[in-house]
């Protein structure tokens, strides 16, 4: 096979999700097939409850990721179907129990599970989809495999503990919060990526190259979700500007508004992060103070640092329509209106 | 080997928990080492909280019955040490949930964890035991242990929902009573013993013997404890008298009294835990209710029925002072004071 190695990396295309939903389409279609066969139960309020919070679309982006890498690497099999459900199952069971700590009433501007049904059964049906995950894993029966998603399932419920911790603690550092989306939102997305070179039985060098991808990906994604929580336009996104701002969450903007700000200005955040005492003008206030210090554009900077890791990333395979749309998905996750 | 057939299957001791515990108390001490070990974590509040629940202690009853059956069947190695633990972090995982769902504040006399640190602690740290649960199978490297473990887990979420499906339901009949309790207790029961033939390597016969051991000792458990909830006695057991009175939850006395009850009796049930409105005395007045129709009686006799299925399951093994202790349990698991 001939490899073209293309050295500057541009493209003229304007950033987009639609070349790699199209690549992978035919695959995702069995994936959402085995989503609705796979979330069955007896008891009929977990497919219902479920099929709320997973019908509730989202982009499937990281079972995409699954299938993308295993197409990536030359996989021609049926095991990335199951798995792609797998990681699309751990991640709906976090949702749920993520609104349920949260006390979210939306989601992607909809009633959440728990203010349908109530935090016990979403912290139930959570358990349901985590253990079947784990059942499909075992219907896969590599225990490589296993290994990848049991240790990506247990660094993702340590960061989700320590995003609890970092909560309204304003003088969470840049670090600390790095290991926090690391841990909660990265691992999976690495996880999900490094399966596609496992399915695929690919050498060392590229499962590692993947999970390079999938982990700076990962970070990249996050970061921009973090900024966009505070940026205007995001109302397109059916999202709601002001989550973290209302629920205290230390977030890159903030931190960075904080470490920059003076005395009166880190009294601001206190009282409204780490105090929750907050008042209308408070999150105009916020903005206010982050666009002052440039801590947007400046967490969206950080991000395109991941972007380029991860872009790099791929450098080792070879260039095509795959691997341009995985690079074109990066430049979307990044550049998504803020 | 000589196989002596104990045809009348009685005994002259006392039934007691302590002839168990002398016998795997080597292994337990390895066991609880390990739990130790393994619920570490770079975020401290992960072993802190978990520590709490694990250290507070119980009876441990699930990793002895792995511990058990391993010795039952001759089993000389280590792997029943990592899956007991296994286990135990499974139970636990399931404890810090049910504490939350039923926003209980004492365990065993104890605060309970989502008392102490709040309700999103609690199920990001049970999160965090499921797949640190997961982790422990998978060093197994048994698709079999992996495939007995995670149907047992997905049983059990699904037996967590049926039971917050019919709490408040006072027309639930003792069939989906029964559905429940299986599901929530006797499958991690079954699945406890089983690993100890699975491990062992013995043939399939002994597998499911075990597995029917377990199975029916966790509904005769489940059982007694719904009957222990509404006894006087049970103060001594450092458990609070009606609980899943306050709860609302269905369970047979509650089931066996409503069925026998007249009109006005039934109007007493639905009012006090279909529509819990609950008052002075009426806890008292179920009890009275309780008494007259024979139902915590009743409810030990089922108990008893599925006790001795446990014990005719242990049939096919050679008689000695493991199968003894083993019969031992059942017959104290049921007549505890009550």
């Amino acid at each position: 096979m001939g490899i073209v190695v293309e050295l500057d990396g541009k493209r003229d295309k304007k950033p987009s999700f639609d070349d790699l939903t199209a690549i992978v389409a035919d695959d995702m279609k069995r994936v959402n097939q085995q989503i609705l066969t796979r979330m069955e139960s007896p008891v009929a309020l977990i497919p219902q409850l479920a099929g709320h919070v997973i019908s509730a679309g989202g982009k499937r982006l990281r079972p995409m990721l699954t299938l993308a890498s295993a197409k990536l690497c030359g996989y021609h099999g049926e095991r990335h179907v199951t798995l792609a459900t797998c990681i699309e199952f751990i991640h709906t069971a976090t949702l749920l129990h993520d609104d349920v700590v949260d006390e979210s009433k939306l989601r992607r501007g909809m009633d959440t599970a728990n203010s349908v049904w109530g935090n016990q059964a979403s912290v139930l049906v959570g358990d349901f989809l985590f253990s079947r995950s784990f059942e499909l894993m075992v219907e896969d029966g590599s225990v490589k495999v296993m290994g990848i998603l049991s240790s990506a399932s247990a660094r993702l419920a340590e960061g989700e503990v320590m995003q609890l911790l970092t909560a309204n603690d304003t003088e969470t550092s840049e670090t600390a919060y790095l290991d926090v989306i690391k841990a909660k939102t990265a691992q999976l997305f690495a996880a999900a990526c490094r399966l596609g070179a496992v399915v695929a039985d690919r050498p060392k060098i590229e499962e590692e190259a993947l999970d390079g991808f999938g982990m700076n990906l990962g970070v990249a994604f996050q970061l921009i979700d973090d900024v966009l929580d505070y940026s205007a336009k995001q109302a397109t996104l059916g999202k709601t500007v002001g989550d973290d701002f209302r629920e205290g969450k230390i977030t890159l903007p903030v931190i960075l508004s904080y470490r920059r700000g003076d005395k009166e200005e880190r009294a601001f955040w206190q009282r409204t992060l780490g105090e929750l005492e907050q008042s209308d003008g408070d999150l105009e206030h916020a903005i206010q103070l982050m666009a002052k210090h440039g801590a947007l554009d400046d967490s969206v900077e950080r991000a395109r640092h991941y972007g380029s890791i991860a872009r790099d990333s791929l450098g080792i395979f070879p260039d095509g329509e795959i691997k341009d749309a995985m690079i074109s998905l990066i430049d979307f996750c990044i550049e998504r209106p803020y």
